[in-house]
């Protein structure tokens, strides 16, 4: 179970009282599913029963359905560039005779490519693809807990469809005056995300300097990884962000800040941006 | 926004007390991104804003950082057998001389190969990919309210991780009698699923015939095909379902149970397995 959490300092902030702490953090890091020695699949995963997490991906697909179609499951050595074994990259043998199905690679595409065979590459990725650092602005951003704590409040009140449904993630733009700049929704919490950063790129206004994104729901590292590509210097978060969150933030300089709820929240990375 | 939201018949219990409704459900539908013509990616989404995401998801990748590297985006015409445009099929067209990213496709799989090119198109996909109806078991499966009541908290109490981080999500296996078969917590939704699944492939359990599936969060349609696929009678779910989960409910016969907290729950497809 040690790599399912991972430990990280975390400054926590509870009406106005401040301390810093080692706190708690769920594990997330990519795991390469291989069909027959062939890459089929990357996901961002908790590790732990990945091979369970291989065989019940390709029941879902169709592929398996019975114990016996399935020859074996190991961990591919050899993944990374020195040879070592990372366990993110499992490679599902089908027995004889079971059909290697035709899955069209072109049809199931949806991660980010930034996607490596661990947390590390994830990270490298995200840096040697990035266009600009996060950006402050003109001057140094310093956000007072007081606008942060505005924030979720602001985001509930610009979600129309949610009051209906109950169903959709929110992410919104905001200001480093608090005011809110745009604001979506989606099924999807990466969608949300990719609809408000498409539409700021469409209006010329990347990178989004001085602005604070803020999510409904965790923060992931898809969603860390769409804020720094965006340039956008603060993520907030209603939930927790996942260890490979924290680390993308840490390495690029962006703040990170979750559970921002009423007068609290726990700064995870960034915390020059913050008045305390 | 009328493609926003969708209205379904659902039952809502509350305290002992039944009622038949229609009730407004957030939109889920496929959506494919092109570059320049070629098929990149597909994501499940609520419609809406879908040249932003297009645009957003560009970003992301690292392939659009300026407005004038993006020449245009159509909504493909001719995406369905009979030549009709489903406005879920996009092409982004990238200005001369901007480079086509070298997205190597093989490692950036992962959604359902059961993704089609419209909601329709989905549930095909699932119901000529299924290999069993879901099943009640040796008799037909009748579920008290109190029973289902009872699976969130059993939920809650098994999640040991949650606890230390609020990080994870979760997704349960219950007998017909309520018991905890199988727990799984992972930082994606789906996973946790995936996991439960696999594990029953491998020992030799599959179809998870009279059983129940809990999932802490929302029912998306990606969790109802999974359960679908690994013929699971009842999906319940903490939060709300999307349009797609209720429709694969009731086109495979499915029981779709959607907040489901305290002595309430919301019935969208099935009822007959509830003893109301």
């Amino acid at each position: 179970m040690g790599r399912v959490t991972a430990r990280r300092r975390v400054i926590r902030v509870r009406d106005g009282a401040v301390n810093t702490r080692p706190d708690t953090l769920v594990t997330e890091e990519p795991l390469e599913i291989r069909l027959n020695g062939r890459p089929l699949a990357i996901t961002m995963r908790t590790p732990g029963d990945d091979f369970d997490l291989a065989a019940g991906f390709l029941v879902s697909e169709g592929v398996l359905g019975r114990a016996d179609e399935l020859a074996n499951i190991v961990y591919c050595a050899g993944a990374t560039a020195d040879g070592g074994n990372t366990y993110n990259v499992v490679d599902v043998r089908l027995a004889p005779g079971v059909p290697v199905p035709d899955i069209t690679l072109e049809r199931n595409v949806y991660t980010t490519s930034s996607c490596g065979l661990c947390g590390k590459a994830s990270l490298d990725a995200v840096r040697t693809t990035a266009r600009w650092p996060v950006t402050d602005g003109p001057a140094p951003l310093r956000l007072t807990p007081e606008l942060l704590y505005a924030l979720p409040d602001r985001l509930r009140e610009s979600q129309h469809v949610f009051d209906r449904t109950g169903g959709l993630h929110a992410a919104a733009l905001f200001s480093s005056d608090g005011e809110l700049l745009d604001v979506r929704e989606d099924v999807g919490r990466h969608n949300a995300v990719d609809k408000l950063v498409g539409a700021a790129l469409r209006q010329g206004r990347l990178p989004l300097a001085g602005s604070v994104l803020m999510v409904s729901g965790r923060a992931s590292f898809e969603l860390a990884q769409k804020a720094v590509m965006a340039g956008i210097p603060v993520l907030a978060a209603v939930s927790a962000p996942s260890s490979l969150a924290v680390d993308l933030a840490a390495e690029t300089g962006m703040t990170l800040i979750g559970f921002l709820r009423g007068s609290s929240m726990n700064i995870y990375a960034g915390e020059q941006r913050v008045a305390l």
